[in-house]
């Protein structure tokens, strides 16, 4: 058993080439494929249906490719579409896939992936407790699909999260239910704040289950490896966990910090040594041959400055929030490794400290 | 004779209690300030205001601190403000003054001001041949204002140029004058070209006056210490060389690189490393001291690509191109120097290669 | 007595030429003048600067004329900058004066103006009770300074209120007290809202204080008649109340309505049809001589529907809703009058029902 | 024969449930649609993904109800979407249809349709007088598709045309040919302007086709009636005549005007007129039960003003001109009708004069 993991270039979020030819170039098996990242162009808030359209382009493609239905996919590839580019990112699909070949080596970990769903949430649970333990659940039996065993090997989980619409509100409402937030935007950071917060728990980062008011609200509590995404499409939380594992072969292997702020540059410094890399700059075109992803999160912090400097990120009313920190992170990340090619996704609730953030790096061992 | 150079916040762009302060305080004395220049929080584009309220409110309290009027203060202190603090720039003035304390050091250089102004352009002349010559003229006289006897010595020269008005080309057009172009949006990156082509003039980074025809067109031509910036209030050019001189004492010193893309951190990396601070990755808090400013200019690479990868930065209808060139550059010096108040403009015509430009930073000497 | 209205364009927020040009044509003194209203091109949202920038050269440029300082107009002159001049919205001043002459015709009323101004208020203060009870006092107060003696004669009552600062809560909670909301920029709506509502309960439009939980919530309760725009640069009340009196002479009338809805057309050609102008459909030439100013608010229906119909504006990241609302309700009356220097502002709690709004206008009688 | 023309919502971009609905109903048989419009909630400009987001939508469920492949409806179908729901404009779609019942009545024409094709332009000839030329007898060819025999029952003439991109231009170059420009955003409007003075050709509003260096400057030359949109997926010109012929029946009919200005509402009140429609102001509920959509155009004028008072539009950078443009006219026509479904685009080159465009309203005859 071996990772795979490719990064390729999308032209626009129905550009779907990329994925295609690595199917039909025989580099990735079709069947093999467990989740596809996107980082698409739209403005990643509200009205960016990048997001969707990539999306729905890669299902009809893959399922194509699979010789299925569409619809067939869902509960078996995980789509995470993350819009927004800002700054000098660049769009690209993400594609994770496991093949059988690879034995493992004696005494050596290697990169391994696990994914795992939870049951569809009830609305009144979206933002709650309870997505918070099915979560945690779900995190360990996708850590044991994938042969983690321990906590500290993993390094990034990424999940899948729903989100509140009007219609789900009123559903609960009708047999009396009361949901966490009336506001929709709203909904998704809690969302995405409880299922970061299923993660850490998981991972022993948090000792118990906060409570309900601790969600989007206690920023001392989170995880250093979530990274989740909110989505209106689904009702449940898909999840993929990857990891240092001794039963993975192949050359693939990967680590994480957390970035204490937006300009934390020397947290990513600290990944790529201990992966083996060069930190004293940016990597030099040998070294980025080993370099083959970075996923990271970002958010502008609350209090309004980075180390005592005020930021405007907040108080811009042309440009979200969110993207001045994807920009933001985005730059300082692609500084360090000579790339614009980067997974830098905004939303950061309990993913990393107030302005802060996971980055965990994928690369070839040497 | 010694350099006085200060960064202050700037809570927003009517806020001048930080110039003030270094007034009161008795840091800098009012007659001493040479240039203040200004990262505001606007959009850096056409309906950016909150450059000339900055301006505006800095020549009224100038003007009360030197007891004069603030017109008188026209043609003696140079007011450029860049709107954009994109990502995570943060907004501050810059106080550049010159002070008649500090002996020089034998056989040590140390940074030198100098500044100067052309004659007013007619404005057929923006843009154009004339505007070139003049203000190699100009970077001469303040080159030697400034005691900096070889171009090879000079890092950074800023400059604010003039801008052709409906009013302005109807002038021109009365007199049977053809103006370079009718655009004024355009007018705008053909006099900072311009002017940067009169920067590399007078350093020798082009061997001669280029043709009209090039002034905007032929991007390999262009100097790797000019910053220009283009504003209304004024038809002629206003000079500011930063450079060394063994004429001056004081602790500051500066040096410059060209950034070859926007995220040539090395390039930045160099600079740090000339002038004696560390080169490993971001400043510490200890070397962080010596550290005084960093001036850099960003620009959206016109080929729509960074290294072989989309950007899209001239594709996104909602964020203006120089606005994502300022978030990339900021985020990738930021990473570097552990700070976000950084002097990062936009609009780099002939200053540095398509989608780099020059990176210059003063520090204290050790 | 008799009450002037004179709209002047304005090239940039600077740019005070119209009014000082009203002032030495002799058009109105400056003495005379109470307030000055100014259609600014900013955003109209947090980082709007082009209202600070506008108001500070009114300031100094009326200072001038007065000869006093800037801030001795404090409490004298109402100075109310709207940012946004979405679709075709013009920049503009409206000046409001008072002048000696024009004796008052028997059995006919004409505009009056009158202004108040509350106490400062405490931090806890705003957005609750205290705000709508001291506001109402000073509306009965202006309306009577303006010779008003009937709540139905008022046809539009503009407030600028203030809004809470970090500075402010921490002030408060210093002192032990709570804030009605520690978000500054909900704060704005809170304050706007508390103060239509004392409008409302001085023109018996509520027939009681609401309770505290009322403001910004219940949308049933609202003033057909207030204009109320939050700013950080006060801490009271300042109220310009107009409507028919008796007691003034002149040529100048005013009628108001409630827009149902940003497409309620017919409720402006009520106000028309009233002033005795032409409801046929947009004003002719001739006509439109007879036309003043025409001020109206405008908000996004929160039910994100204008008449059973999906509208974006809150779905909408890239531009915010507010301004979506200008960019509608500026182009419905624009069609109306024929006219695009309209005094079309957001923010619209309490000030007409959910999604609509109040229009005033002003005419000359015939 | 008779014409059929339905409105149907749109939740999102993705969402054709209104449109198969019309055809699972039997309202609409899925062989008889000739084009769909749509109104999308895209920025409308470079980056708005919402336009292809829906066509692929619309022909994968078209497709499916035809029992074809979605490529097989190339050329048979007109997809046309614009971007761009400002204001309160409501996103939507459009569907055109003939049905074979409806015979016609003596002395009465009724709405009729026609739909042709050119064939596939070389790059070279884009935005240029073979464009004009070949649009101008495929006009033709539709009208007489559509039984129109005279130019002056002509009312909407709706063309999808191509736009340059950088391998187009590399291909013509490649033979030795040069483009119309090399700035491809400037390619749709020189599209858009050359197929408009295709119609205007055809319809007689120009006498001769005009020299390639008059087409998108001389802005004296323009259709009354063309509607033009350039879109990425073609190479031919696709179109869509609307107008009034005696060989068709049904219960629908159509006029136009030419509004001046964005505020020319009684334009817009001359076409209600001509239908039958009252013009008084708003419809009313009863009234409104005949109107049956609304096309026009939007653009910016050029001049910076309208009816002498400045617009911001051009000088916007947060916001594109052609927005503001389409939330203007939107608001007009909105407040006229009474409904916000209308179908109002932007980029209105030779349609219409210089900061107007045409109106055309399909009504259901009395």
């Amino acid at each position: 058993m071996r990772a795979i993991v490719h990064r390729v270039p999308m032209s626009d979020p129905s550009d779907v080439s990329g994925v295609v030819g690595l199917i039909e170039s025989g580099t990735v098996a079709a069947d093999d494929i467990l989740a596809i990242l996107g980082k698409t162009e739209g403005n990643g808030c509200v009205n960016d249906f990048t997001r969707g359209y990539a999306t729905a382009s890669l299902k009809t493609a893959l399922a194509e490719q699979r010789g299925c239905r569409p619809k067939d996919l869902d509960g078996k590839v995980a789509f995470v579409m993350s819009g927004g580019t800002e700054g000098g990112l660049s769009p690209h699909f993400l594609v994770f896939a496991r093949a059988a070949d690879g034995a493992p080596a004696a005494g050596q970990k290697r990169l391994a992936l696990g994914t795992a769903f939870t049951r569809a949430f009830a609305p009144e649970e979206i933002g709650r407790r309870a997505q918070v333990e099915e979560t945690a659940a779900a995190v360990r039996a996708a850590m044991t699909e994938a042969g983690i065993t321990e906590a500290g090997d993993v390094h990034y989980v990424q999940i899948k999260c729903p989100l509140l619409t009007r219609e789900r509100m009123a559903e609960a409402e009708a047999r009396g239910q009361r949901v966490a937030t009336e506001d929709t935007y709203h909904s998704m950071g809690l969302s995405r704040g409880a299922s970061a917060l299923g993660v850490a728990l998981a991972l022993g980062e948090v000792a118990a289950v906060p409570p309900d008011a601790a969600i989007g609200h206690d920023l001392t509590l989170f995880s250093s490896r979530a990274s989740t995404s909110a989505g209106i499409e689904l009702m449940r939380n898909e999840i993929m966990v990857a990891g240092m594992s001794a039963a993975w072969g192949g050359d693939l292997v990967i680590d994480h910090a957390v970035m204490k702020d937006g300009i934390d540059l020397p947290a990513a410094q600290g990944v790529l040594g201990r992966l083996g890399l060069p930190v004293g700059g940016q990597l030099d075109e040998m070294t980025r041959t080993r370099f083959v992803a970075l996923l990271a999160k970002a958010e502008p912090s609350r209090s309004g400055t980075i180390r005592g400097a005020r930021h405007i990120m907040w108080d811009d009313s042309d440009i979200n929030a969110t993207r001045h920190a994807r920009a933001l992170v985005g730059g300082v990340l692609a500084g360090l490794i000579g790339d614009t090619r980067l997974f830098v996704s905004g939303g950061a609730e309990h993913q990393g400290p107030d302005g802060g953030g996971p980055v965990a790096i994928i690369a070839r061992a040497h």
